[in-house]
């Protein structure tokens, strides 16, 4: 028994995760509906032999996508980290696909570390929606004033605290974040048919936002308030005001899961 | 009576019709299957209250996806042109959506005109799948250089026979067409867990194509072929060579259907 012990040292693996949201009930296990932590566990399960539970670093909602999540789980399995990306694979669903697979050190833990986190956000801004685009992006069809949200967005980079921007978690008592970059970009659709059906809209908007952590909804809520910045509902100036009221009331609304994207962690 | 045909005369409505390819048997109606054109006709037919039938641009093959292909039909309602977009929005599934409507000259021919069209292949070059891309991209996990797939494009691109890249047709007896411009881009991952994960592959290769009409499978079959020059299986001088064969078993394969979407069609 001994030596079969030490054959079978445990070893913590960590995951890149990539997954379509659409059809999970997000990252956490629930009683009800099918979750991707939840699947992870029962194909892992399965592949190893053993009762697997991978501990996420994002636990992303319903609907809200991922080509880089991370997730860590110790197995005794003696099957090399670096394969278990290419067996794993090849059980999952479609709409789930690990990245990558490594062994990391037993301590390493992927929500207490420090991170780096990178998400999009799209939107869709066209007279009509898009069917392709569809389950990626918010559809939004009134006109934007990309510039005007470029200058809201200016005021959220840095650290603040983001009481006004996140729906309230009572186990989470600091709201002070960093957002190190928050980019807009515009992709247009320049043919000439193009010019002739946009009536109004710009074409796909892609708001991408990097900080060292963010809280419930954050995201989504700070996109809900450059688009009400965007549509001329509120001034850019005012989210200055909003972030030194901490009151959430005064933000926009939360803007809908699915155009959501977890890009990336960084640890640091 | 008189009065009635005066009120009802008979318009042309041209569509641009854009559609998720996915769980369709392509544009053209099919004895099994639900079709892109089976689909307009029961809608349209519905909301007009009089029977409709599509006469379509381009007649995609199954999984084929569209931001603007066109159709046109011929109707007496006296619905506006422009407002059919939006009602007919209202009744089509979501992975099919008018993206504009309106009237032409009752000669106009959606096929026989002079036209530039537009296609786009998407090919996910990494060692992994991503989910969110995978209906619409190729997944191609063998390192391409892009580079060679650029040279080889350009002997493609003019005025030539290309009999080596169409699957024949018995009706379509010229094969000389003109391809405007053939582009490569890639839009790569440039984080840092990206570059961590991507062992190989580019990341996200798009081939844009504009021509004057494409014969039957041609882009995919241009695809199949740059494939081959990318992964080092054929020399982009070869392409030339082949164009002059003339011996459709010279080029590469044809690939699949799911990453190609024709973006638009110019009417000039």
């Amino acid at each position: 028994m001994h030596l079969r012990w030490r054959l079978n040292e445990v070893k913590r693996v960590k995951l890149i995760v990539a997954y379509d949201g659409t059809n999970y009930c997000g990252w956490q296990v629930q009683p009800n509906g099918i979750s991707v932590a939840g699947t992870l566990n029962q194909h892992l399960s399965e592949l190893l032999n053993e009762d697997i539970y991978v501990l996420g670093a994002s636990r992303t909602d319903a609907g809200v996508h991922a080509r880089g999540n991370v997730a860590v789980f110790d197995t005794e399995a003696r099957m090399p980290a670096d394969r278990i990306s290419y067996a794993l694979n090849a059980r999952l669903p479609e709409d789930i696909r690990i990245q990558d697979s490594r062994e990391v050190p037993p301590d390493f833990h992927p929500r207490f570390a420090k991170t780096r986190k990178t998400y999009e956000y799209k939107i869709w801004n066209r007279r009509f929606p898009e069917p392709c685009t569809r389950l990626y992006s918010l559809f939004y069809h009134w006109n934007l004033d990309v510039e005007r949200m470029r200058r809201a967005a200016a005021y959220l980079v840095g650290t603040h605290d983001f009481t006004s921007f996140c729906t309230s978690k009572p186990e989470v008592t600091n709201h002070v974040r960093t957002i190190y970059s928050l980019e807009i970009d515009v992709q247009g659709e320049t043919m000439e048919y193009g010019r002739e059906i946009c009536g109004n809209g710009v074409g796909m908007i892609t708001v991408r936002i990097c900080g060292n952590g963010f809280l419930y909804n954050m995201v989504r809520i700070i996109v809900g308030t450059l688009l009400k910045v965007g549509g001329g509902m509120m001034e850019p100036e005012e989210v200055q005001t909003i972030l030194e009221a901490k009151d959430r009331s005064l933000a926009g609304d939360t803007a809908q899961a699915h155009g959501l994207t977890l890009v990336g962690i960084e640890y640091l």
